[in-house]
C-alpha cells in the first residue's frame, strides 16, 4: 500500500473515482451545454475536450486525433479507436492527475479549464447505441425463474449449459442515470380462464446487471476470437433492465420479451475500462458440460470480476435508501467475452457503442439476488424495510409509483476502490 | 384509364416505378460517391438533393429546409418532418415529372443535372436504422409453424390472436438488396439424445415479408395512438427475414430468436408511401377475439394492402430464377397501424429511421408461402425447379450455397404498377 499511485486531487480511500480508475463518459454543464468526453476523479469530472485542446495528448496514437475524437458529442469514435489508443489515453490522464506531475498540479489555469466539479456536470449517455442485446448468463438467476416456473428438475432449459442466451434488446430505451421510468402499459393475463386485460403493469422489477460497451465492431459475415474478444471491450457499467414481469409471462411467447422490457433501461454514467478492473478478474465458474471450442477461453487469463454489487430502494415516501441485496458479478456463468464470441460467431455485425448486458445476477441466497421476482420468491415472501422513524415496516414484492431503485457497484483493491457511479431511476405512475 | 397523370418520362404500362409510385431512397452515383436523396422514375433515379439545389421546392414547408434536408446521406431528417412534408415533396416530384410541367420537361441542363441511369446509381441503405423490431403478424405462417411444430390443436399460441407478436431484431444486419448473404454459422442439436454441434446451418431459409419505416417518433413514456399511426409512418419496402432454422430451433427458449436472424436481413432500396399505397388497402381480416380499445381502428379506412408478392429463386448454377412462391400481403392479420400502436404503447420510444417488420407473409396454400420450411413442409416435400435445359428438376428444401433469392412486390392499378425493386441476396458459402 506504500506505493499506491496518488493523485494531487484528494479524496477518501473509499471513493470510488481514485487515480486508479479513471473511467470515461459523456458529460456538460450549464455553461457550456455541448456534451463532451469526461473523466472523473473524486468530486471532479475532468474535461478530456478540454485536456486535447490544451495539446496535452501527445502520445503517438492519439496526438494527432485526440483534438477531433474528444470533441465528439459521443465516445464512438474513440471506441472504434481500439485498445491501444484507450490504455493511451487513460495512461496520459493518469500521468497528467498523479501527485508527481506538475503539468496540472500547478497550472491553476489549466486546472480551471479542465476541472469541473461534479455537481455541476450533467451526464449523458456516453455514446449513441447503435444496437443492445441483453443475455441471460446468471445461472442463479436462471435457475431461480426456472424453479418458480417449470420445477426443480426442468430448472434449466436445455440450451442453458451450451451457450449464452441472450435477446435483442431495444437501443431507443437506454437512458442514463437518474431518468424517471414510467410504468408500462400493456396487456397481461392474470386470469388464465378469462381474455387478457390492458392496463399498467402491477409486477413491475429490476434486473441487477452489467453492461458492456462494443469499442471496434466486426464486418458482416466475420466473427470476434474468443481469445481477441477483451481488445473489442471499451469497459463495463452497471445496467437496470427494468422489467414488467406480468407482461413478459403473457406476451414472451414464442419471439421472447418485447413490451415488458422496451420502456427503459438505466445504466450508470461512467465505462470503467477492463484495465481498471483486471486485478479483479477471477474465473468463470467451472464449465460443465464442455463447452464447444469457440467458447474456450484459451488466453489463460480470468473472465469475470469480482465486482460487489448491491441493490438500494427508497421506498415512495421514505427519505433514504436501504441496501435490499448484496451480491457480485463473479456469480456469471458466461464471461463478457463468451457474450461477445457468441454475438458474432454467426456472423453478425457488431460496431463500436454496442451495448451487451449480462442479465441478472444473483448470488445463492435470497439476499444476493438482482431481481425482486427472486428476492421476494414470486410474491410470495414480501421485503420488509424499516420506515423512515423506526416505527414500523415498508412491505415490497414488485417496485410501487415513487419506488426508486439505485444499483451500486465497486471493486475493493488495496488501498482503494473501482467504482461505477449511481445506477438510478425513479417510479412515475402509468400514463392512462 | 384516359386520364391517368402521365410524365413526360415514359416507361411500359407494367412499370414498377411510374409516377404514381415516387418512393424515396438513398443512393450515389461513381462520379459523386456521396450518399444522397433520390426517387425513381421509369429507369431513373431522379437526384432529389440536384432538385433542391436547383431551387425547385419552393413549397411553404420544404421551401426553407429543402437544402439541408436533401443533401444529408440519410432520409432521417426528412423522415422526422412528418407526413405533410413528405406529401408536399411527392407532389412536387409529381409535378416536376408530368408531361405537363415543362420545367424539367424542357430543360436539358435540368435534366442532366438531375436525371441519372438507374445502371449507374448505387443503392444503399434509406437511413441510419436506430431499431429495427420483427413481428410476426402472417396468421396462415403462424398457423403453419404451429401445426409443425406443435400440432393442429396447439397451433397458435394463447397469445397470437390478442396482440402483434413481435421481437425486437438487430439493426446492424439490415443490408439492401443486393448484398450478398454469408450461411451463418452457430450451435444446433440434430439429435436430442447428444449434444450441440457446431457448424454452419443446414436449414437456411427466407422469410418473405413487409417492413415500414416510421417518421416522427415518440418520447419515451408515451404512445403513438393507433389512429394517428399512418402519420408515423414513412413507407413501407419489401424485407426478407433470413433465419437459420435449425440454429433458431435451439437457441430460442425462453428468450426468442437471436443468432437465427442477426446474421443478415435484407431490405428493398426504394421506400413507398402510404400515399401511393392508399387505394390498394383493404379491409385487414376479421378479428376475433375483438382485439383491446388501444388496437382499435376506428380511422375508417382499412389498414393493410393488397400487395402481389413474389418469391423468385435461381438455384446455384442456373442462370434464371423461377417464381416458387407467390401470394399477397392482404394475408397479414395485423395492420402496420396495430404493430405500431403495439409496439409504444408501452412507452417504447420509436425514432425516425426505426424499422419494422411485418413477419413473413403466407397465403392459404403451398404454392404462396413466405418460406421454405412452409413451402416444403418441414423438408419434407422438395421444390422441384426445372434445370436451365429443361432436362431434369433441382430440388430445394432449403438454400444452398449459391442459391439467389429475389422478392418482388407490386400492386396493380388501373393502367399502372407501384412497385419496390428487388430484394435480393446470393447466399455465400459458411466461413470456416
Ligand atoms: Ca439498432
Ligand atoms: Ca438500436
Ligand atoms: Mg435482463
Ligand atoms: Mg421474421
Ligand atoms: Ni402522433
Amino acid at each position: 500500500m506504500a506505493n499506491i499511485l496518488k493523485s494531487f486531487i484528494s479524496y477518501p480511500e473509499t471513493h470510488e473515482f481514485p487515480i486508479q480508475n479513471l473511467p470515461f463518459g459523456i458529460f456538460s454543464t450549464k455553461n457550456d451545454a455541448a456534451p463532451r468526453a469526461g473523466t472523473r476523479i473524486g468530486d471532479f469530472v475532468v474535461d478530456i475536450k478540454a485536456v486535447a485542446q490544451a495539446g496535452l495528448f501527445d502520445g503517438p496514437l492519439l496526438g494527432g486525433k485526440a483534438k477531433e475524437v474528444f470533441s465528439k458529442p459521443t465516445l464512438n469514435d474513440f471506441m472504434a479507436l481500439g485498445r491501444p489508443s484507450w490504455r493511451e489515453a487513460r495512461a496520459k490522464l493518469q500521468s497528467l492527475l498523479s501527485d508527481s506531475n506538475p503539468t496540472l498540479r500547478d497550472s491553476a489555469q489549466l486546472r480551471s479549464a479542465i476541472f469541473v466539479g461534479t455537481s455541476d456536470a450533467i451526464m449523458h449517455l456516453p455514446c449513441d447505441i447503435p444496437d443492445y442485446t441483453d443475455f441471460y448468463a446468471g445461472r442463479n438467476h436462471a435457475t431461480n425463474v426456472g424453479i418458480m416456473f417449470r420445477g426443480k428438475d426442468n430448472a434449466l432449459q436445455p440450451n442453458w449449459l451450451h451457450l449464452p442466451v441472450g435477446y435483442h434488446g431495444r437501443s431507443s430505451s437506454v437512458v442514463p442515470s437518474g431518468t424517471p421510468i414510467t410504468r408500462p402499459c400493456g396487456q397481461r393475463r392474470p386470469d388464465a380462464t378469462k381474455p387478457p386485460v390492458f392496463g399498467p403493469s402491477v409486477r413491475l422489477d429490476i434486473e441487477l446487471e452489467m453492461g458492456f460497451f462494443v469499442g471496434p465492431g466486426s464486418e458482416m459475415g466475420s466473427r470476434i476470437d474468443i481469445n481477441h474478444a477483451d481488445e473489442h471491450i471499451f469497459g463495463v457499467c452497471l445496467l437496470n433492465d427494468w422489467s414488467a414481469r406480468d407482461i413478459q409471462n403473457w406476451e414472451y411467447v414464442p419471439l421472447g420479451p418485447f413490451l415488458a422490457k422496451n420502456f427503459g433501461t438505466t445504466i450508470s454514467p461512467w465505462i470503467v475500462s477492463l484495465d481498471a478492473l483486471s486485478e479483479f478478474a477471477v474465473e468463470v465458474p467451472a464449465q460443465d458440460p464442455e463447452v464447444l471450442p469457440y467458447l474456450k477461453d484459451i488466453s489463460g487469463t480470468s473472465g469475470t470480476y469480482d465486482i460487489k454489487l448491491e441493490v438500494d430502494l427508497k421506498p415512495a415516501g421514505s427519505s433514504k435508501f436501504s441496501t435490499v441485496s448484496k451480491g457480485s458479478a463473479k456469480y456469471l456463468y458466461w464471461s463478457f467475452r463468451q457474450m461477445l464470441a457468441h454475438h458474432s460467431v454467426g456472423g453478425c455485425p457488431m460496431r463500436p457503442g454496442d451495448l451487451l448486458g449480462s442479465g441478472t445476477i444473483s448470488g445463492e441466497t435470497s439476499d444476493s439476488c438482482g431481481s425482486f421476482l427472486e428476492m421476494c420468491w414470486n410474491a410470495t415472501k414480501p421485503l420488509e424495510i424499516p420506515s423512515d422513524d423506526g416505527s414500523g415496516v415498508i412491505k415490497r414484492t414488485f417496485l410501487e409509483d415513487g419506488d426508486e431503485v439505485n444499483l451500486r457497484g465497486y471493486c475493493q483493491g488495496q488501498g482503494y476502490r473501482i467504482g461505477f457511479g449511481d445506477c438510478k431511476g425513479v417510479i412515475l405512475p402509468a400514463k392512462p
